[in-house]
């Protein structure tokens, strides 16, 4: 294996030991701890452990955190008045509603009950809005853990060609928008290539940074990646495996070992990009904390 | 010279005549005539004459045209109360600020008091973000009647390669969404280059589309280009040229001859997408009133 491992849980405990001091240091001059809401509808396990593990990361830099459990039979009104609730209560800073909602549950409409001062996901209209122009905002939590792995990886971006891999709302649109911005840990020239691409592998060698997020295990393989290049996984995948006690294990899109080979730097799954999408999360919430009350913005 | 010229004066006039045709319908159905209002503030040649041909283009398809002049001195307050009382006025359903406002009035403060169902230019954050997330909202008018003239040009862009060359909040950026969702006009593998890109020619090789917006003169030219390309050329820039009455012509990013000698189809400076963003333009006012009145959306 040629490739250096880029240490996303490393990466995440400092981030999280800056945001920690940040925290202590508002409650000390301002007398205000950082409160970060998650609702959860329904108990789809995957979206359980998450939440679960947003909560404590969040109690663990010093914040406030309130999970909100709803039946998987709630209805929207009911959920919109509980988001309603939340964007009202000064005690909260942040929301976070954990995606997939039940069937029958807009999630338009319920993320649009969010107020952008208090969508610290980033997914509402004006939040998107607002980093596509340039204004300030909350950066989307994955991408924005992405652009600090890619600092730590030693690669800087500006005039090199990006290739991001799938054009999810959520990574793939947001990440091709940021790399390409003026500025810092952006400038690149970027490709956004999707299930309508042909074949990705003509973008991805020319490629010096890939970033896939494609949701399919196998998306890319060593041969796709020119020797050199920077490989961000995104991906969570579950696939069988009945030597381990849950009977399956996660894996990433790309095929680490292969990619490895190629890439002289690489993020694994899990203890990648995950650790700084919750990161992130909390970054977003210290933040919108400082402005309600008016600190600078450290950024 | 191979390539076809794409000719986005017939495309301008042939939608403003189904255009017309809508607001005689709501008219005669609702009662209903669409009101555009622009804003002008300064007398920068080029935003009066833009300005002149957006609400003669407005007038000529049955639509109600308000031109606001404020002088180049007048302070932002008064420019924001301006937008503010048109954005209450029941008889306008579109506003639209001409840009560039004069030095010390903030661009993002005007645009920001246009309420989204006004936002006629889609600029925006809220509408912005819509249209990254792909909500119902107003495209902003040069890239939707880009999209307008790739159609006609006969390119299918699905699973096909475009380069954008110019990463502007106005075009650039937006075409690239745009043109890498999902559906009609799109699905598209996107490469967004930019002053930040060290070569864009590595990338314009490999395209099936073109799309210069660069605003500079000669930044696309033949030996740039695929064999059978398409060109979309958004640049309009004044050249010297004694020869002519007003001391200059127009022309694109691209350089005509050498590409068209390449290309499959090209559009011409002027005549090309100029046309056709007044055009988007008047479609969005018609959109507006439409959604107000409460009438189907037509697309």
């Amino acid at each position: 294996m040629n490739a250096k491992i880029i240490d996303g849980r490393k990466l995440a405990e400092a981030t999280r030991t800056e945001i920690a001091e940040g925290v202590a240091a508002l409650k000390r001059d301002c007398g205000v701890t950082p409160g970060l809401a998650v609702v959860l509808v329904g108990d789809n396990p995957a979206s359980v452990s998450y939440v679960t593990a947003k909560a404590k990361a969040c109690r663990e830099t010093g914040m406030l955190s309130r999970e909100i459990r709803m039946p998987a039979d709630a209805r929207e009104p009911e959920v919109l008045a509980q988001v309603k609730a939340l964007d009202d209560d000064p005690a909260i800073h942040g929301i976070l509603v954990q995606l997939p909602l039940p069937a029958g549950i807009s999630e338009k409409n319920v993320i649009d009950a969010i107020s952008p001062e208090k969508d610290v996901d980033g997914f509402t209209p004006v939040n998107v809005g607002r980093m596509v122009i340039g204004d300030r905002c909350f950066l989307p939590c994955t991408p924005h853990g992405i652009l600090k792995l890619i600092e730590v990886s030693g690669m800087d971006v500006s005039g090199r060609h990006v290739v991001v891999v799938g054009r999810s709302n959520i990574v793939g649109k947001p990440m091709a928008m940021l790399l390409a911005r003026k500025g810092r840990c952006a400038n690149a020239t970027v490709t956004l290539c999707h299930t309508g691409t042909p074949d990705i592998s003509v973008h991805t060698r020319m490629a010096d940074v890939v970033v896939v997020a494609a949701g399919r295990p196998g998306t890319l393989t060593g041969d796709m990646l020119k020797p050199g290049a920077v490989v961000i996984d995104v991906g969570v995948n579950r696939v069988p495996d009945a030597s381990k006690p849950k009977g399956y294990r996660l894996c990433g899109d790309a095929d680490f070992n292969s990619c490895a080979e190629v890439a002289s730097a690489i993020t694994p799954v899990p203890g990648g990009v995950g650790p700084m999408t919750i990161t992130m999360l909390l970054w977003n919430t210290l933040e919108a904390a400082r402005r309600i009350v008016g600190v600078q913005d450290a950024r």
